[in-house]
C-alpha cells in the first residue's frame, strides 16, 4: 500500500534548518520527479497497473497538491489555488479536507493532461520559492517561522516518498507487458542511473550476537523525522543473532527446487490459501524461460544474478523461507538495535532492501497523535500491515536512518523488500 | 461487448468493386481513424475505461494487425510483418491465429508508443496502396482478385466498425472524470463534427399497422455484407404496430417520475437484480445537478434536451420502459419489415440511434459458418445478447442497411442505444 | 433456475375437470412430496446446496404456502392462516405479495422444524379436502367454480414442478459428500424406486426429416397447460433433420478423448471462459477412478453405462458436441413439430431427458400476461435462458406434452438434460 | 476464526494429574457437548452460518476425531479407526495429516446422521474410559504416562474451546432466522442454563493506574495451558492506566447517537472501508424496532438492557468507540499485569466478555513450535488477527487465567467480545 507515503506526511517533527539549505533541498526536491518522468511518454505516466500503485502523473499532481494545501493555503494569506478540482483529483485519503477521486481509477484521469500537471508544478514552484526566499530574512522572528518550515520540510519528505513510490510502479507497470520495457537503457560508458546497480551482492552470512538488556528504541535527536519513528522509548529485548547479509537469489532458488512452494508445513495459513489461489510459485518478476531463471528490471529482463540479493518478496514469502530455513524474521526492535550497533560484520544494513520483520505495525508506547487537520488520523493503517525497516537503493537517501518505518500488507511484493534471517541466542 | 465488430469480419460477401473505389474507401477509412484521435492526448488514447471498452491506441493498431493477418500475409508472398510481438498484443480473439494479450489489460500496454503505433499504421497504408494498384491492372484475372478483394473490404469494414467504439469508448472514459473533457469543442461559426448534434428531436408518435403474412428476411443482394444477415429466408409474423418515432427523454422522465426504477413488477428479474445491486436509477450519462437534469456528451456537460431521443439505455430498462408504456420491444424480423416498407410515417430508423429489438441474437436457419481460418468461430457470442437494428449517428454510414445486425448484452449501457415500441395488433 | 417452477403457477389455461379427480389428483400429488422425503433425515432436507437449489424443507413448505395464497385465502372467506411469518419465509419471488427471505440463506432456516413444516402441509390439507369436498356439490353453478379449479390445478402442477426439482437439489446436494449417500437403496427383488432406471440405452442415431412449411406451434386443445405455452401460433420452418435418439455416454466419450474440453474454436465465448475459470472437463457426475468412469446417481455411485443416454449436461456443452459433430441442436419448434409427427424412428422423446434447443426462452408471438395478482410478472424469466423439451425421468408424467417448455441458463447442469442433434436438410 | 482452537491444541505444557481427576474431566466435558445440543433438532446441528462458523454436529464430530488422531492412534497399539473416511471429513487443518474437505461445505455433509455421529463419539468414549482406567494402575511408571495424559489434558482442553464455539456458532445462525429461535427458553424458576445472564453490569468506570516496569509475562506454573502462553518472559511497560469496567451498552448508544458510524476520523482505513461496504451501524445482535433498541440473545429477542456490557463488537467497533472517548485499547501485556495485580477496583476482567487488545497476535520471544506431528504448524495463524483476554461467559470456566490468549480478525464479531477502555498515564 502507497498509503504510508500519506500517512508520514501527518506526524514530523522539524528540526532547526538553514532557509538556504531549505531552498536547495526542495528545488532538488522537485526536480528530481520530474527527472524520473524523462524517458517516459504520456502513456507510460498515464497508466495505472493496480489499485495499490497510481500513476506517475498523479504523483507529480498529488505532490504539488501536498505543498499547496499544507504550507502555501495556510501560510500564504491571499494564496490562489491553480484549480479548485483539484482538491478533489490529487487529495489521497485525507476525509477532513474533502471528498477524494476513487483511488483504483486514478488511470482514468486523463485530463488535467500532462502539460497541465507541469503547469501546476510550476504554479506552485514559483511560490514555494518566493515563500522560500522571504524566510531567509534576517529580521524574522526565528519562532514564528518554525511551523511553516516543520511543514514544508513534511512536504519535501513527503514528495521524496512518493518518488520511491514512482520508480515501484513504473516498474510494476512496465512488468505487464510482455515486450519488457525498459526505464533505463544500458550505457557502459556512463554511471548508470538505475538504482538497481547499485545492489550489493550477498556473501556467506555469518550470525552475529546481541545481549539481551533494555534498549532505547526509536527516533533520539532533532534531525527530521516521521511521528511514528517515535516518543523513544525503553524496550526489553532477550539476547538474539543476525544474519550478516541478506538472502541471495541463490539462497532463494535452492527453497524453491525443494519445493518450498509446495510445502504447507512451510507457510502461514492466509498464505497458503494466496499462493494457491493465486498460484504463485516464485518472486513477483522472476521468469524462467527454457529452464533458466532471468529477472525483470529497470534495465528489462536480464539473466538472474545468483549472488545479488533477493527482491520483491512478500511478507509471506519471507516467513516461509525463514521457516525453511530453521530461523526467524528479526523484531523491529532487534533490527534497530542491530543497526545502532555499527558492528562492522553487518552488511547491507541500509539502502539496499527493505528488510521485512515480524513486527505488525502499531503505535510505539506514548504515541499521541498530533493536533490539528495534518494529525487528525494518525494510525489510521496501523492495523494488518508489517514493518520493513533499512530502506532500498529506491529509497532517497535522505530518508535513511535506523528508527525509520516502513509498512506494508504481508502479500505485497512490488516494492524493493528483501530477507535478513534471526534467531534466538 | 465489442466483441460483434470482431466477429463481423469473419462473415461477408463481397461484392464486384471498383479498385479505384476501393482505393478511395481504404484511404478514407484509415484517414478517418486518426482523425478521430485528432483532437486528443496520447494519455486520453491509453486509458481503457472497462473491460468491455478498449484504448484508441490500441484500436489503432488492432485494426492494422486486421489488415496485416488477414490481406497482407495470405495476399503477398513475401510480406514481412512491422513486429511480431503484435500478433500476441493486438490479435482481438482469434484463438486458431494464437494466444492473446488479455483484454481487461490493453490500458496497460504503454509500449508500443502511439508513435510506433502510428508507423505501423504507415507500414500496413504502403504495403495496402501499393496492393490496391495492382489491382487496377486490366491485365489480371478478375475472378483471381475476388478473394483478395473480398478480404480487403472485409477489413475495411471491421475498421468502420472500430470506428464507432472509438467514440464510444472515449466517451465511456471521459465520463469517469469529474471535470467532464469534450471531445469536440463547440463552434456556432462551422459545421459541428460532433455526430450527437445529427440527432433529430422525436414527436408524438404515431401506430403504424402491419399485416401479417410470410416475409423474407436478411440480406437479398450483391452489396457487401455480413455473414450474419443471411441467409435470406422465410419468417412468418402476425400483423403488428410500430411506433413512428423514438421514445424521447422527456417520455423517458415521465417513467423515472412514476418511480419506474423502484417497481419489481415493470423489471426482468435479471434486471432487477442488475439496477439494485449497481444502484442505476438513472440513464448512464444523466446526471442531476440541483433537480435539474444534465446529459454528459462529446461536447461536455449539457442541459437535457427534453425532446432528443432517449439514448445509451440497455435492454433492461428498454423492456422496463415498455412495460410501464403497457407496449413491448419489436422482433427483430417486426423492425426489418418495417424498416424495408419504405412508410413514410416511420421516422430515426436508420442512423439514430440503435433500436433494441426483443430478439436474442442467433443465427439464421441455415446459416452456415464459413470454412477456413476467418470463418471458424461463427456463431461463438451468439449467446445471451440481444439484437438492436437501425445504426446510430455514430455508425458509418456505408453500414446502414435494414439487415444489418448489431448485439451487446442487455446491460450494456455505452452504446447509442435508444428505444422505439412496437405493439400486437 | 428453479424459478421457472414458479413462473408456471401464474400462466395456465384450466380445462373442465371432475372434482373426484381433482381430489384424488391433489391427495396423490401431496402425498408423493412426502414420499420423496421418505428415506431422508431432517439434516438431509435442510441443507442447500447452491443458490439455485433449495432445501427439501423449504419445498415443502412453499408448495404448502402456494395453495394457501392462491387458493385458499382467495376462496375461503375466514380462512385463518397457519402462520403468518410463512409468508416471507416461504415466498419463493413474488414482489406483489411481498418481501422475501433471501433465496441463498432458505438452508439457514432450520425453524419452523420438520414437524412444524408437516404440521403446516396437514393444516393447508384438511381445509383443501374440505374445499374440494365442497365442490363436488352438483347443486353449485359449474361456471362460478371454474376460477377455483384453475388455480387448485395450478398449485397442483407447481407442486409437481418441484418435485422434479427435489430430486435434482437432492442429488446435487448428496454430490457434494465424498461418501456418495444413496436416494434409494439397491433392491433387485422389488421395482425400482429410482427414476433413474427409466432410462432407455441409445442406439445407432438416425437422421430422420421434416418438410419445409407453415407449422402450428403451442398448446392446442382444452387440457391443463402453462400460459407461456400458447397462443397457439404459425411458424414457418425450412426442412431439417432430426437424429432419432438422444447422445449417450459412449458418444460423449469420444468427445472428450478427442480433447473436446481443451479446443476453444468448439465453444462459445462465454462457455469457454466458464469451463477454463471453473475447470470443468467432464460431466456433473462423472468421476474418473483410476482411468474407468463412473456416475454418482440416486442410487450411489455405479460404473458409468456406456449406452445409457448422456445426461446432466449445461447448454454449453450440448453445444460445443453439436459443434464436434458437425451438427446443430434443434430449435423449440423444429422440437415440438418431430415430437407432434409421431414418426415412430423417433425415440426417447418424452419423459427420457430434458433436451436442449438452440431457442432462447422468449414470450411466443401475442403472449400477454394474464391479469391480476397470479399473471403480474409475465415474462420476469424471458431472458439468457433456454428451451428445454421432453420432459425427463423425474418429471412427473402428467407434465409430459410437445408443448411444455422448460427453460434454465446456459451453464445449468443439474437438471436432467441431454442432447438431441439436428441438422439443416 | 474459530481456527485458534486448532491450534491450541498443538502447544501444551500437561501437568501432573491425578487419574481420577482426569476421567472426570474427560467425562464431564463429553457430556457438556452433548448437553449444548439438548434442545438442538437435526436440521439446528446440520446448518452452517458462514465459513468461519461449523455446524454442531461437526464439532461433536471433530472433537471425537481429535480424541482418535491425538491420544487413541498413538497410545492404543491395535487400535480400529471407527470408519476411515472420517480422516478426510473431520480434520480442520491438519495438512500433515491429510486434505480436508472444504471448511465453507461442512453444511453439506447431512451424512454421517446425527445418530451415526453419537455413535462415534461412543465409540470414541469407550476406549478413552478403558484407556483412563488403565492409568489408575499404581504399578505403572509415572514417567511413561506423560506423554499420553499431556494429549488426553490437551485433546480436552480442545473440546473445551469448541464447546464456547459451539455457542456462538449456534448463535450466529439463529440470528439469520427471521422468527428469532431460543436455544434456551425463558423459566424463572430455575437456575438459567443461559450463560448470558450471568453478565454483571457494568457501572461508572474508574482508572486504575499501573506503576512502569520491567513485568514478567506469560504462564508461570505447572498446570495447565497452551504453548503460546510462552514462554514466560519480561517485558517492559511504561506507566498506564485502565478502567475499572467494561464499556456497557448505555455507553455505545451515545457513540452511535453522536454519529459515531459516520464519522471517517474515528475509524482505521480499513474499517472504514468495511464498515461502508457492509453497510454496518450498530453492533451485530442490535435491532432497532421503532425506534427502541433490541437485542437478540440465545433466549431469543429483547429488550437491550443499558447497563449490561456491550459484547459482539469488532475490533474495528472497539478501536473507533475509543478514539472517541479519546482513550485507547490496552495492549496484551498491560491487560496481564493488571489481571494479574488482582486490583479490587477492576471488575469484569473474567469470564465476562473477552476484551480486545491492540496487540497483533505474534509469538512471545523464544517461542519454539513443539516437535513432531502435534507442533508442525506453530504460528500459522500468527498473522493479521489480535489478541482477546479474560475470558468469556461462554468460555468453560477451567480456561480461565491471566495468561490466555484468544486472538481474532478485526472483523470478527459473533465472538463474546467487548470493550476495556486504557490511557497512557
Amino acid at each position: 500500500m502507497a498509503q504510508h507515503t500519506e500517512d508520514s506526511i501527518k506526524r514530523s517533527v522539524a528540526p532547526a534548518i538553514d532557509p538556504n539549505i531549505l531552498l536547495n533541498l526542495y528545488t532538488h526536491t522537485r526536480n528530481y520527479s520530474l527527472q524520473l518522468c524523462q524517458s517516459l511518454s504520456e502513456a507510460d505516466i498515464q497508466a495505472q497497473s493496480m489499485s495499490d500503485a497510481s500513476p506517475l502523473k498523479w504523483h507529480l499532481a498529488h505532490t504539488s497538491w501536498a505543498f499547496e494545501t499544507f504550507v502555501l493555503k495556510p501560510f500564504i494569506a491571499d494564496y490562489q489555488e491553480f484549480d479548485t478540482d483539484y482538491d478533489y483529483l490529487f487529495n489521497s485519503y485525507y476525509n477532513a479536507i474533502g471528498k477524494q477521486y476513487p483511488r483504483a481509477q486514478r488511470g482514468l484521469l486523463t485530463r488535467p493532461s500532462y502539460h497541465q500537471v507541469l503547469d501546476y508544478r510550476l504554479h506552485v514552484d514559483q511560490r514555494m520559492q518566493s515563500l522560500l526566499n522571504q524566510l531567509k530574512d534576517d529580521s524574522l522572528n526565528k519562532a514564528s517561522l518554525k511551523p511553516c518550515i516543520e511543514r514544508i520540510l513534511l512536504a519535501v519528505n513527503h514528495e521524496q516518498q512518493h518518488q520511491e513510490l514512482m520508480l515501484t510502479d513504473i516498474k510494476h507497470l512496465f512488468s505487464f507487458n510482455p515486450i519488457n520495457p525498459k526505464l533505463y537503457v544500458d550505457n557502459n560508458n556512463e554511471v548508470s542511473a538505475n538504482c538497481e546497480d547499485k545492489l550489493i551482492d550477498s556473501q556467506q552470512a555469518a550470525s552475529v550476537c546481541f545481549q539481551e538488556g533494555l534498549y532505547c528504541i526509536g527516533h533520539r535527536d532533532e534531525a527530521f523525522h516521521f511521528d511514528n519513528e517515535g516518543p523513544q522509548h525503553q524496550y526489553y529485548l532477550a539476547s538474539f543473532k543476525l544474519d550478516s547479509m541478506l538472502v541471495s537469489n541463490a539462497d532463494y532458488s535452492e527453497f524453491i527446487d525443494d519445493g518450498g512452494y509446495q510445502n504447507p508445513l512451510l507457510w502461514l495459513s492466509e498464505a497458503w490459501q494466496k499462493i494457491n489461489s493465486e498460484q504463485i510459485q516464485k518472486p513477483l518478476y522472476w521468469q524462467k524461460h527454457q529452464s533458466t531463471w532471468f529477472e525483470f528490471g529497470l534495465s528489462g529482463l536480464k539473466p538472474l544474478k545468483p549472488n545479488a540479493p533477493l527482491k520483491h518478496i512478500s511478507f509471506f514469502e519471507a516467513n516461509a523461507y525463514a521457516n525453511w530455513k530453521g530461523k526467524r524474521l528479526p523484531t523491529e526492535q532487534e533490527w534497530e538495535v542491530a543497526a545502532r550497533s555499527q558492528k562492522p560484520e553487518l552488511k547491507q544494513m541500509f539502502n539496499q532492501l527493505w528488510q521485512w520483520t515480524s513486527s505488525s505495525y502499531s503505535p510505539y508506547p506514548g504515541f499521541k497523535p498530533a493536533h490539528g487537520a495534518i494529525g487528525e488520523y494518525n494510525g489510521k493503517f496501523m492495523l494488518n500491515q508489517y514493518v520493513l525497516r533499512g530502506g532500498s537503493v529506491a529509497t532517497p537517501s535522505g530518508h535513511i536512518r535506523p528508527s525509520y518505518r516502513n509498512f506494508f500488507y504481508a502479500d505485497a511484493r512490488w516494492q524493493y523488500s528483501g530477507i535478513r534471517l534471526a534467531e534466538d541466542n
